[in-house]
């Protein structure tokens, strides 16, 4: 009969580890947690100070440290075999390194977050109230091979009031230990709890699991990385998750399109930058306008080296491109690589958006008032765009300062997380006395 | 050896149950969502007219239908033995018909939310950039034996464009039934789909499991009920859960307080209506003011019938009161009981209440604008007063219009959840052919 497994000897020293795991793991998420009910009242001045102290010490002798543990962690890294890609991912050297000490600087220097107030209005009872943004208190953040990640999300949760327990991919987990210090041992210095910042001290796959399982200790768990970790973590947590999935983000050049404008937009989006989520997979075209545009962009994508899959009507405008299949209209390609296809009009490309598109950027190229704002009121995504390129889904192209990462999922925050969607908006009541009749 | 379980013959019938169970519930939620992506772009018109139609519904002939499947419940309710406020709650009249069907037309008097635009502004490069509105999809209700909630609850779903699958409680299955029928029929008069309010054609437990199952197709859950509904949504969903616990609510009466006033403000909070989650449970003292405050709050309780539980401290201002039990500061009462603690000023206040509070609503009386400051900065809940009752905490009170629950969890929404929090805010970007640098 399938379903029943049955304990045998073997299982039980994996179920001793994994009792000291939870042990280990829960008892520093509990640490981390009372940590952040300090930090929650901390002032702006001493957060700030911890933000500026550990910038200094990156660019300084700690600083050195952190790159020898990452000369470690490359020597480990090419042994496992890693790919060029990621051990480019994973170095770290004194130019890359300053680089993570200007942003920590940065989030220094945006407004805190914490008490600040919107929505003041007076009841006709003269009851003032609004909403102040406090921390949400513990946040998880489960990443790969990245170290500046390390460093990045604790100057976002530190700034925001928030304490943070990391999980950073293993083979950065000599860089990652190093970061970490840098920044507890600032706040130490200023007199804050040095366990506002935790990493696990393991990488082991079961102190994920025991970290996402915190519920009541674990306020929310960002998952950065590829979609495998990002469905992992979404599959077996029991606190909330903010998910970033992949982009498949779309130009839809409307009849009444600017041409040049067209091409502008669909070239930003596809070869500035095409390795990253926010880049233009998938070009819609409305089909009255498909024989005078499709030739110009074939010409002007094929210039930039950009290999285009087709659909039938499409390819009839372009010279020797290839047929794009099923799966590509779904596929975040994040390479030179994009769909054409072309609709029948505003209609047909809605469809084509709610069919295909992953809820993350999606832009219309129009001169048509009526298809601009159908477009933007009918399309689910995170970001919804007229005339402007897909590249401008980001923290830093949106004015936040900085970001934590792109939700995809609707709740609580939609598009780039900055330092506001890292708080909760309480409610605030300041009275003379009312009471409820 | 513990915790290997063996499949027998007899677990089979209920595993192809459940099989069913998860088809049909699939299929339905399907359905729903498929309905929520027309809903999300209906005009208001439309949702108005709907919500109209079922309020005169309510109110007309369909209403005696409403009223005949309650009498069946009532009658089936008294049979099981229901306790008389089970069969209060589960009640429906005329007069209560009357006052839902009021309730509907008050969400349709109500503003739209969707494609409500807020936080404008124009980014250097003459991007215009705001946040929009928009429905979250399909929504998951879960409640218990009052069938107001079905009407409740696909009036603020419907309003702010998103589809609503119910699960109501067994005791109620024929009124909620008759309720729902009312609204996929004015749906279907308004051309709207059905689908959008669809109730679960089963109370079953294992069909609660599959809804709170369906990652992707339900957006968010929330369950309204006792605390036991809750844990168990929170514990099994695999979707969202929007989490409404008890509410030990505290005042705090500072030694500046003005004595009538905390005297009003700890009546009003305590007895205009205990069995609500925003009543008062405790009241923390300033031991300064405690001699000359005590007696008199005491006398006052006394005289609305309200047994006081004290600290040792207190209980010595006091005449004849019990000693609260460790559990005391604990619970919730949802009656007229009171517990009386004496504490040494504000931080001690503050940790008795991150001790005992629930994150739901917590009160300060007081004249010290210094206290005041602190304790809307430094107190974690979603409404923290100054100086009126902790009973505001509610969607109408606050001037929401309506509210389908009060959310004690930080992310998405905190605190009274009304048409806003329904929805999710996507980013918004209109450009002349702006492209990333």
């Amino acid at each position: 009969m399938s379903g029943g497994s049955r304990f045998g000897e073997k299982v039980l020293p994996s179920r001793a580890m994994s009792d000291d795991l939870t042990t280990l793991v829960t008892g520093l998420a509990e640490r981390a947690k009372e940590a952040a009910r300090v930090l929650a009242t901390a002032s702006t001045e001493k957060k700030d100070a911890v933000l500026r102290r550990a910038a200094e010490a990156l660019r300084g002798e700690p600083g050195d440290r952190v790159l020898e543990a990452n000369a470690r962690d490359m020597v480990a890294a090419a042994d496992m075999g890693l790919s060029k890609a990621m051990l480019d991912r994973l170095k770290l050297d004194r130019e890359r390194l300053d680089g993570v000490a200007d942003g920590v600087d940065q989030v220094a220097s945006l407004p805190d977050p914490v008490g600040s107030v919107v929505e003041e209005r007076v009841l006709d009872n003269g009851l003032r109230v609004s909403k102040m943004r406090a921390p949400l208190g513990l946040i998880g953040i489960i990443y790969e091979s990245r170290p500046n990640v390390t460093a990045d999300a604790a100057s976002l949760c530190l700034k925001s009031g928030n304490a943070v327990l990391l999980r950073g991919g293993k083979e950065a987990f000599n860089s990652n230990t190093a970061i970490a210090e840098i920044f507890t041992e600032a706040l130490k210095a200023e007199g804050l709890p040095p366990e506002s910042v935790t990493l696990l001290p393991t990488t082991d796959r079961q102190a994920t699991l025991v970290m996402i399982g915190l519920d009541g200790i674990v306020d929310m768990v960002i998952p950065r990385g590829g979609e495998g970790l990002i469905r992992f973590v979404a599959e077996h947590a029991r606190v909330p998750v903010i998910q970033h999935y992949k982009g498949v983000c779309h130009v839809f050049v409307d009849r009444s399109a600017n041409h040049d404008m067209a091409l502008d937009i669909a070239l930003n989006a596809k070869v500035q930058r095409p390795g990253v989520c926010n880049s233009m997979e998938t070009l819609l075209v409305d089909e009255s306008i498909a024989p005078t545009f499709l030739p110009k962009l074939g010409a002007a994508m094929s210039a930039e080296g950009v290999e285009i899959r087709a659909d039938d009507r499409a390819a009839s405008h372009l010279n020797g491109v290839k047929r794009a299949s099923d799966e590509d209209w779904d596929t975040e390609y994040l390479d030179l690589i994009l769909n054409v296809g072309v609709v029948d009009g505003i209609d047909d490309a809605l469809k084509h958006v709610a069919k295909h598109g992953s809820n993350h950027t999606e832009a219309i190229v129009t001169k048509d008032e009526v298809n601009a704002n159908r477009w933007l009121r009918e399309v689910d995504a995170s970001l919804v765009l007229v005339n402007a390129s897909t590249r401008f889904n980001d923290g830093f192209a949106l004015g936040l300062g900085a970001e934590i990462g792109i939700s995809t999922t609707k709740l609580h925050a939609y598009g780039p997380m900055g330092l506001a969607e890292l708080c909760t908006l309480k409610w605030v009541g300041q009275g003379e006395g009312q009471v409820r009749q």
